[in-house]
C-alpha cells in the first residue's frame, strides 16, 4: 500500500482485504470494550478546508481512540493561503508539525497536490467532486459486517445503487471497491441527468459483474441485498444542470412502502449520510427509523474501525493492536442510539 | 439520576448532594495538585452551535483533566444540518463517535430533543432561553464552599438576587436548586419588566424560603451573605422588550458604595459571567476587583471541578477518581489570578 | 526567566541560552524518535484572536507532544468580549481553566495587558505590528543549529535581512537576539520606505555590531552566511503607505541566480513564511525549492522544539524531560518532505 490514501483506484484486492482484517481488529475498541494507547505522542493534522462535520469528528474520534491528539483546522481558507502561499508550502510546513495529515478540500485534486510535497502520511478526506476513499471502504465494511451476520457472502450479492449516480462520489469509490471482488449483481436507478457515468459502468462490466439500469424504483425488484442511496448532491450540480433539474421526485424514494413491497427481511438500507428529512426532499424516509433492515447508523459507526484501520495501517502499528488492549473504565450503553439493533 | 443532564427539574435532592460531594472529590485535580487518567481513551464531543468561548473551554478542560480526548464543534451551522440533517440524525450520528456530548443551543428545548435519540450521556451546554444546569451546579458548589469557608451554613442564609431575572436564565435554575434545601431568604431586586416569573416566586415559597421583592438596590438590606447580581441579556429580549428598556441605571449596580452600606466582612458577591465592563452598562463594578468578597473568579474556577463531577457521575467513574490520582509535575502559580484571595 | 514570555526584551542573555539547550533536549521528540508524558493533564488554552493557523497549529503540536492537551480558541472575537467583557475578566476565567495560556491578538499590548492579570504563564504569540517572540527565538535557534552542521560559530558571521524591514516585527524581534551575542556584520536591504527603524540599528551599533545599509539585492556582496528575507506585510501598512508603495520588485527578490552570484555553498536562505508564490509577490522565489542552501523548512520545523522549550521552562518541567522518554512506535519518515536535506 502507497504511503498516503488519496483515491480508491490506488487500492489493491490485497490492500482492501487487509483494511478489513484491521477495521475488524479494532471492534473492540470502536465498540468501546477497550481503549489502547499505541498513537501516544503523535498528532494529526485535521485540515478541513470544507465544512465537514461529521466526516472532521469521525477522523478526530479515530485517531483519538488509537491515543493520538488531534489538531483541527477548519475555515474556507487556510490563513496562509489567503497571504499566497502556495499547497506545497502548506503541505511542508504541516509535514514538520503532524504525523499524519487529513485533508478535505473543495478543489477535486488539491488533496493529490497536497502529498506530493510530504513523506508524512496524507489522507483524502473529500476533494469536491473527487474521492473521498474512505467513506466507500467503510461502505464495503459495512457491507461484509452485515452479511457476515446475516450469512450471506459477497459473490452473487444483488446490490441497489439508487439516487445522484452522476455527481454522488461515494457510489463511484464504492463500485470500483466492488468490482474488486467475486462477480456479483448491480443495478442502477438514477432520475434523468443523473445517471452513473458510463466509464465506470464498463470497467464494472469488464471486470466480470453484471450491471443493470431501471428507470425508477416503481421497477419491479426481487432478491435485493442492500440498497444503497444518496443525496441530491445539489452543491456540485452545475449551473445548466441546476437550472433544469425540478428535484428528486417520490419515484425515486426509498421508505418503507418499497422495502416491504420488495420484503426480504435480509435486505439492507444504505445511506452515505447526511440525508435529507425536510419532506420535500424525497430523500431516504425517516419511516424507516427502528426498522433493523435500516443500516445507516451502522454504516456511520463503522467510520471509526475503518479509519482507526487506515492510520493504523499508514502509520504501521496494525501488528501492535492486539498487544496494547486494556479495559474501557467508563460506562458504555448497550447500544448508542435509541433505535439500535440490538447485539 | 438520570443517564442525561438537561435540566436543574430532573435533579433530586439526592442527586444535587452526590454532585456536590464529586466535585470536592474533583478540587485536588481542580486544583492542580494531583491529574487522573480514568477517562483514557474517551471522546467528548463538545458542540457549541452558538458562540460560547468560555462555557465549552470550561467543559474542555474538565474532560480533559480526567484524562479524556475532546472534539470541539461550533460555528452557527452543523455543516449537515444545513444539507436538511435532522437533530435526530446528527445526535444518533455523533453517538457513534463520543461517549459523551456536550450541546449548547440557541433554541429552546433543541438539547432535549437530541438527546432522545441517543443513549450517549448528553449535557445541556445552555439552549437558548432555556436551562444551563451546569452553571445551576457550580453557582449552588461556590456557595457552599463559600460558607464553609466562612463557618456558614445554607440553612436561614439571606441571598440577594439582583439585575435580570426575567431572562436570566442561571438565576431561575439557581433558584429553583436552592429550593431543595432547609429553608432560607431569597430578596428579589429587579428593573421594571424584568422581574423573576411568579411561578418560579410561587414555587420558591411554597418549598417554605422567605422571599421579598424590593424596587432598587437604594433599600435597605442587612445581613446579606451572597449578592448575586446577572448582566442584562439584551441578546433574548423580545422585540417590544428592546424598544422600551432604557437600559440598567445605576440603582442596579452591584460596587464597592453599595457593598460597603451593607458592609458585612462575609457577604460574598457573584455573577455568572460574563460581565459587562463597559462603564454605560452598569454591570457589577470593578471597583470591587481585589476585594475579598468579589467571588466571581472563584465562581467560575468552580466550573472545572463541577462539570469533571458532572461527567464523572454520568460515566460512572466517579468511585475510581480516588484511586487513580498521581502528583502533578509542572508549575502551579500559589493563585491564578493577581487579585486572588490567597489560601 | 519572568513567569511569561510577552517580550524578546525581557530576555537575557542567559535566558536565550537555556532556551537553546533546551530545545536541543527536545529534539528526539521533534524528530519523533522519543516521545514523553511530563505534562500529563496538563491543559494549554490557545487562543488566537487572529488567524494564523500554522502557528496555532505549531504551538498545538508542541504542547500535544509534551503530553499536555490543547483547547484551541479561534475566530475574531471571543463571545464574550463583544458582550463588553475587559481582558483582565477574559485572562482571569481562563487561568481557572488552563495551565498555559497563548495568546494571539491584532492589537500591539493586548497580551501584556492579558498577562497583568494571571500567574499562569501567558507566551505573546504575536500581537499585531509588537512582538512574536517565539518566532525570533526559532530564528536564532535555526542560525544556531544550521552553523554547527556546518562547523561555523556566530561571532563574526555576515548576515543579510532584506524585505520589509520596516514593519516584519520577525526581524525586529531577530536582531535584538542576534545583538546579545558576540559581534557580527549585519546588511540590511529594503525598499524605500520600509527601512528597518532607526533606534534598532543604534541598539544594534551600540552593542558592538557592524551593520551596513545597501539599495537593492544588485549590490555587491560576499561572505553572507545568512539571507533572511520577508514577505512584504501590507496587511500592517498605514493607508498612505497601501496607496504610495507599487510592490516588492524583483530588486528584492531572493531567487536562485541572486544565490549562484554570491555563491557560497555554506549560506543558508530563511524566511519566516508564509511566502507568497503567486509571481507578481516577488517574494522568495520557489527556483530554490530542492537547493540544500534553503533552509525555510527546516527552519519551520525548529518551531516544534523550540516551542516545546518554551513550555518546559515556563512550566518548570524542562528539568524532568530526559528521565521521562520513551520509544516513538509508529511509522516516521526519513524526511517529512520530498526535497529535505537528508541526514
Amino acid at each position: 500500500m502507497s504511503s498516503h490514501l488519496l483515491s480508491v483506484d490506488s487500492l489493491s484486492r490485497d490492500d482492501v482485504d487487509h483494511l478489513m482484517r484491521v477495521s475488524a481488529l479494532m471492534e473492540p475498541i470502536a465498540q468501546r470494550r477497550k481503549v489502547t494507547r499505541v498513537l501516544e505522542g503523535a498528532v494529526l493534522g485535521n485540515l478541513f478546508f470544507e465544512a465537514s462535520t461529521r466526516t472532521r469528528v469521525s477522523f478526530h474520534a479515530a485517531f483519538s481512540r488509537l491515543g493520538g491528539s488531534v489538531c483541527d483546522t477548519t475555515g474556507f481558507t487556510f490563513s496562509s493561503m489567503a497571504k499566497g502561499e502556495s499547497l506545497y508550502d502548506t503541505s511542508r510546513v504541516m509535514s514538520g508539525y503532524c504525523d499524519a495529515i487529513v485533508l478535505r478540500h473543495p478543489e477535486q485534486g488539491a488533496v493529490a497536490e497536497f502529498a506530493r510535497a510530504t513523506n508524512v502520511p496524507v489522507i483524502n478526506g473529500g476533494d469536491g467532486p473527487g474521492e473521498h476513499p474512505s467513506q466507500a471502504l467503510l461502505d464495503l465494511y459495512t457491507i461484509d459486517k452485515e452479511f457476515t451476520r446475516l450469512g450471506k457472502s459477497l459473490a452473487g450479492a444483488h446490490i441497489l445503487l439508487t439516487g445522484d449516480l452522476k455527481y454522488g462520489r461515494t457510489v463511484h469509490s464504492l463500485i470500483k471497491l466492488l468490482s474488486l471482488y467475486e462477480p456479483m449483481r448491480i443495478t442502477l436507478v438514477a432520475p434523468p441527468g443523473l445517471e452513473m457515468p458510463s466509464h465506470l459502468i464498463d470497467l464494472v462490466s469488464n471486470r466480470g459483474h453484471r450491471i443493470e439500469t431501471r428507470e425508477s424504483l416503481a421497477s419491479d425488484f426481487s432478491d435485493l441485498d442492500v440498497v444503497y442511496t444518496t443525496r441530491i448532491q445539489k452543491e456540485r450540480f452545475t449551473a445548466e444542470m441546476s437550472e433544469s433539474f425540478g428535484g428528486l421526485t417520490r419515484d425515486f424514494t426509498v421508505d418503507r412502502a418499497f422495502m416491504d413491497r420488495y420484503y426480504n427481511r435480509d435486505t439492507i438500507v444504505m445511506h452515505p449520510l447526511p440525508r435529507d428529512s425536510r419532506p420535500e426532499a424525497n430523500d431516504l424516509d425517516v419511516d424507516l427509523n427502528g426498522d433493523p433492515r435500516l443500516a445507516i447508523f451502522r454504516q456511520t459507526d463503522n467510520g471509526i474501525p475503518v479509519r482507526m484501520a487506515i492510520f493504523a495501517t499508514l502509520l504501521e502499528v496494525d501488528h501492535l493492536i492486539e498487544k496494547d488492549l486494556r479495559d474501557v473504565r467508563w460506562f458504555v450503553p448497550d447500544t448508542v442510539g435509541v433505535d439500535d439493533l440490538r447485539g
